[in-house]
């Protein structure tokens, strides 16, 4: 349902529009101390991407694959998500409204503003948000992306994996954090295309739509809750993110949220890089000893966003 | 006084030590606005740097190009060449001593203890610590490391340009932010020995050694004040510093405290990238309009540090 050759082109279509973020190796006794084993890690810096999180690569994508520009584009987001079609949109010249709950948090709201978005914030919460985007869509014939289980959503998430492995040859795990799975699935898709790296999905244990859907084999219904909830917690795995994510991924793990803040604590003061918690949860699965590490083995790491206050972790 | 031979075996000695610090493009027009014409523009993201700062370089040169390994290390500095002292003699397993003013903050002075060395918290400000530790020295025979005046010094932070130049073919303009001069001079001379790339000094106007040194021709007293003064702040150009620097470098600029709080603030808000004062006075040369640019002129920017605290610009 996702072929290479998809991919190839989506990372061709959005590469003027997308930045190739860095990787910087570091070291694997720094991270794992006694459990370090002639182990090799890097970090994939993601967060450095244009509007500060992965998302942009699929939102262009969702834009620039459609035969014609959309005239106007809508999403219900004040996260991420939101943050990126709009700064998608802006770049490509399209009117944006971005739908959040009146009660959105003004720095978020602030940022999509930013990003030149128009922002309705009504509604007491995000499924009121979503009706008055669904509503408006209806109205005004907006195009209007899904935040994770669009198929084209999951190819440009994909790019990811294509850009790193080509940064790097020799990886034997990649480890990457889970919100609604449409990340991991364009990723883990690729990386089985072309490699036989293992692909390891993390969530936090009260967030983890992925891990219940694996569990169930097929989505379920969660309420996410806890600090990564934010940009990891969707109530429910995509489906098309499960099916390609139960064919591509080998382990599913769960790591706490004090994992996850420990993990911010150590990229901030080692790496001097902002992550939020999403952003460090791979970071976590190592730091934390919860994913064990073989001898030897060579390990990617990475960071999918740095949108976030950090005034509890420094 | 210092050749090419000498900064390429300096880069080999300390490269299993220090990390590769990745460079990023950044679209022109986001930062130049309209002045953009044709420009490009790419950060080096030296902040990265094992103890967030370039200084790690000159620290493990200092060390690694004796003779024999030192045994015991010492060094006056509360801030940056503290830290990297501090760090390099942990990975190299040497004892260490930092002395600070008894006044010296909290956060600072924890942070040098991470990284194991011994604080001396005593005397009233940093000419008293400085006298302490030359005591220090002269009783233990604990070997120094100047932190910007050593040709040592210098040699490890020229190494940053040939990393640099290594990842990057066509650079027209560097530009670089100067404290007491050791980056500046190491990098200007390297970039010289095998480029005519124009290399442009960046101080604030209240923290002016190096522009003081030039307009006198020679290293005058100042006194440093403002913003930047905790990392860009040396009273007096180091002369070894003022000599490279007047040979090698095309261009002294001053930037004023707000370019460089508006540049912290640029840097977080587009590039999720902290940058202490000294970190983004290279880039406020650019974002302020302070800095020229000429048509298709090819940038790159060094970040060269991130510790900071950043309540004040985010």
């Amino acid at each position: 349902m996702l072929e290479k050759t998809t991919i190839d082109q989506a990372y061709t279509l959005i590469q003027p529009h997308i930045r190739q973020t860095p990787i910087i190796h570091i070291s694997a006794a720094d991270i794992l101390g006694d459990r370090n084993d002639n182990n090799r890690i890097c970090l994939k810096l993601e967060q450095l991407q244009y509007a500060g999180c992965f998302k942009t690569r699929g939102a262009f994508y969702a834009l620039l694959s459609q035969d014609k520009l959309p005239k106007l584009v809508a999403a219900a987001s004040g996260g991420n998500h939101g943050a990126a079609v709009a700064y998608a949109a802006q770049k490509l010249n399209i009117p944006c409204d971005i739908f959040v709950p009146s009660s959105a948090p003004k720095p978020k709201v602030d940022r999509i503003k930013d990003f030149g978005a128009n922002i309705v914030a009504e509604g007491e919460n995000f499924a009121a948000a979503l009706k008055n985007c669904e509503q408006h869509i209806a109205k005004t014939d907006a195009f209007s992306i899904h935040a994770y289980n669009d198929m084209a959503t999951i190819t440009g998430q994909a790019t990811l994996a294509l850009e790193w492995l080509s940064q790097i040859k020799d990886l034997d795990t990649i480890i990457i954090a889970v919100g609604g799975g449409g990340l991991i699935a364009g990723m883990s898709s690729y990386i089985k295309m072309v490699s036989d790296i293992k692909v390891v999905s993390v969530e936090t244990s009260n967030s983890a739509s992925m891990y219940h859907a694996i569990i169930n084999d097929k989505p379920v219904k969660i309420t996410p809750s806890g600090m990564a909830a934010d940009s990891l917690g969707a109530s429910i795995a995509g489906d098309n993110c499960f099916t390609l994510a139960k064919s591509n991924v080998d382990e599913f793990i769960c790591v706490e949220d004090e994992d996850v803040l420990e993990a911010q604590r150590l990229l901030w003061k080692d790496y001097r890089t902002i992550a939020e918690p999403g952003g460090a949860a791979a970071f976590a699965a190592l730091s934390s000893g919860v994913y064990e590490t073989s001898p030897n083995e060579k390990i990617g790491i990475l960071v999918c966003g740095g949108n976030t206050k950090f005034d509890n972790f420094i």
